[in-house]
């Protein structure tokens, strides 16, 4: 299938590459240039702007760090809504506000273009092995069209929707529940360390993120904290809107916001234990 | 094995049935004695006090309430400590506090007794069925004494620390998660409610809360409210004790007492989910 | 003194009256069209533009409700940046984001014309009765030139810095500062009330909150409950800008949250402390 | 009027010399006996034990840190309440919790003896000026008796209830509402010192905390943090009583413990405001 894709940083890049691995034809944009020329060896053509990268495709896939990313190489004069063939399928997969999905989706429809909000769960390791986790949302025949690429980047599609908003809000909702597991763990591996044992870290329960806190490893991040903190602003925004007081994401925030305030910008989002560590005085791992 | 077992409520009861399955001698004991006679047939000696349950035996299990219940059976003149012949081990089972564990650890010892602390995971039905996950601490060599009971009472038992405190602590730590998991939940389900799609609670991660959640079946009781009240107030306890903040827990504290005083008491723990509901203006099941 | 008055509301209207009053010139805006009407019997002039109003003044007042409705009465084409002479001044009274404070300063020092920030403290009565506080932010000298404004609106001015946007920050975190005792009383109130006593609020400290709490009179409102969670997401804003966790802001917005899904917004925003009370099961005043 | 007074700490020193200049004949008790040997000079007797410093006077004054220390001092074999004659009236100044001032109560009842609890506001400069402020609650005409003392401590004496343990209510939530104003000060200060401005802290209001948190003075301690970390327990341990959710005070709390593991128990309870800065990252005084 021939597929524009735009966005190639930690995610995309392995998903593009396995994308041409499977054989599809690809027309690569990046903002910063340096990262698409890589592409073209690999056999990708490397479009000069994100309107480009949309010509003549029959999906267009996008996978970039927030709404104002996305805003920009779909929206605006010169931009992929512009170059979409009518009939062709946008498949959103980055994380961003259910609001801008809305709009996405008519503003898609008003070219005769479909929309598909597919964002996934996974770090850049499981992109790059194809282990994603896609959550699809939009009109079930364009999903079905999509499979095909999304059998190539993920191991599990979950269909949740009619509604391509939908699937954002469960992206969203997902990563709040992963943050609050993260906030409680480092709160627990607080209280067993200092009150004696740590042996509750052993259990194979939530075993990734147990381990990156029990060993004090934030960094490399496999998610960056100014992203986790972006993501949770969107679960308050969506909260917001529909009158749902969430103390824990709240919470969340001004967990995130003491991080940034130690200059954790380049750590994992997990990173947020450090200001449970700190506040309880511990400053090494054991 | 001879063994004398002391509280037979909803846990107690179908773990006592099942050490009698298995062959065990128990001598039983319960405040209300009605709960203890129906154990009179099923073969168990009937003791009309807790010392004499735990006359001439070799282990004494106690799964009790609370940290006074145990006290009140174990303790003081006439109880289970000065009749426990020396060299027998009493396996304390019950959710206590760390501070409980170690007085009671020290008591065994100036009577040549042994203590291990056994905290189990799991609903009665879990007690019922012999699926209890166990979390032992205490001198290995009577952990290993133990093991036969703990095999017919539990699907797998967790070896944490020489030291019985350590178990209580992993025990409430647990309890803990699972709070902040049920709570996150709620807020999760609130919002994705609201914001106009509950798909993500179809997904198979945490499966049994975000059932009760999504279909607000907080009755019949797995495991009362004020009994997770209780846990989070020992939780706090252990907490304050070591210097270790903890906002999530304290913020669990807050939608226990704000659903007692919603005349919660008889239901579920995981109803602390109906302040979540409440607060964001969700009366009824979708 | 020739004065453009845009924003007839709550507050505004009592502080053009005053100005009237005191022997002023005004020529005053009012998005609807009617609320504007009943001051031409007073003496002034009616625009029908916001940009109308600014043409040949010499000092140009907003007193809106929020950031946009700032936006679409002084930026834009046709609007009051447009007409305002060069060497006027723009007394901005709303409480506004720092941000666009910011913007203001920079767009009017474009024009040649000044820009001073000057929110206030006191509510619709307050306002009427010129007993307003004044936290003014701007060029000394610009000041100075509203000084004579100022007195007649309020009983007293307090000068902040030189650079407008502190203003708001001043405005914004006194607002803060006052939800925080509501939020505060409220939980003392749900305290002291149900464990028996409630003498504590005969006391004179906090006399207009206390006093509105105690007797649950939340309507009619002062000061609207969906403003006062607009001004706490200002909050959140600059304090996310700034990396300043806030975890009491981020608590008083999740009660504004719960207010809104209680369907509390025409009262005022002291019915926070209806949540409060809900939670701890008291329906009723006393 | 002859009175036996207990505990010269901070507080009670200042208190007891005021007594004695205004002529009361002062029988003095202090479990660190070299405190109260300072008081020989002054024309009070030293009593050896709590119970003599209560034989054979009018009213009995306690002053001392907590719950404990006054159980131990007027319960109990030898104790006050043993030697104190009947019709004598105990006035217990102390922050204590409600619970213990209706143990209070009903044993000063037993005995023929009367019990009006007085607990104050003010640290200690106030308690060594006599400028406390007194809320009192007990039998009127008992009140009555002690005037003559209160008013020789206290600039002023609030009647709150004919019941002891509203005193300690309304003190207690006192308490609570400092220490709130002390958080929501510390995170405004954070923000707007952050933000560009801290011309806020000039403003008259909460003269007293703002300035020591504008200027992380919080040494000398004029009321030592552990001491606000037992009084929010106590808050706690009431509203769990009235199951009345307080999510502030379950925030000051937090602050208390990590301040705990900052080893700050030297310092001033104000001093949980330097928790706020280090999340902000405001590691100095500006």
């Amino acid at each position: 299938m021939k597929v524009g894709f735009i966005g190639l940083g930690h995610m995309g890049s392995g998903m593009a590459r396995n994308l041409i691995k499977a054989g599809h034809n690809l027309v690569v944009y990046n903002r910063t240039r340096s990262r698409a020329e890589a592409f073209r060896s690999a056999g990708a053509v490397v479009a000069e702007s994100p309107g480009e990268a949309a010509v003549g495709v029959e999906a267009l896939i996008t996978m970039l760090s927030d709404d104002r990313a996305v805003e920009d190489s779909v929206l605006g004069p010169g931009r992929a809504l512009e170059s979409l063939p009518a009939g062709s399928v946008h498949a959103g997969m980055s994380t961003v506000s259910a609001a801008l999905s809305r709009r996405l989706e008519a503003a898609h429809r008003d070219k005769q273009q479909y929309y598909v909000a597919a964002p996934v769960f996974g770090r850049p390791d499981a992109a790059a092995a194809a282990k994603l986790f896609i959550v699809a949302a939009g009109p079930s025949q364009q999903i079905e069209r999509c499979q095909p690429l999304f059998d190539v980047l993920g191991q599990k599609t979950f269909l949740v929707d009619e509604k391509p908003p939908a699937a954002n809000v469960v992206k969203l909702t997902g990563n709040f529940l992963i943050t609050t597991a993260i906030e409680s763990l480092a709160e627990a591996y607080a209280l067993v360390s200092k009150a004696g044992t740590s042996s509750l870290f052993a259990a194979p329960i939530y075993r990734n993120y147990a381990g990156i806190i029990a060993n004090h490893q934030f960094e490399p991040a496999g998610f960056k904290l100014p992203l986790g903190l972006k993501d949770n602003r969107l679960v308050l925004a969506l909260a917001e809107e529909a009158a749902v007081p969430m103390p824990m994401a709240s919470l969340i925030h001004d967990r995130f916001l003491a991080a940034m305030a130690q200059n954790l910008s380049e750590a994992d989002w997990s990173a947020i234990a450090r200001i449970s560590f700190k506040e309880a005085g511990i400053e090494k791992a054991a």
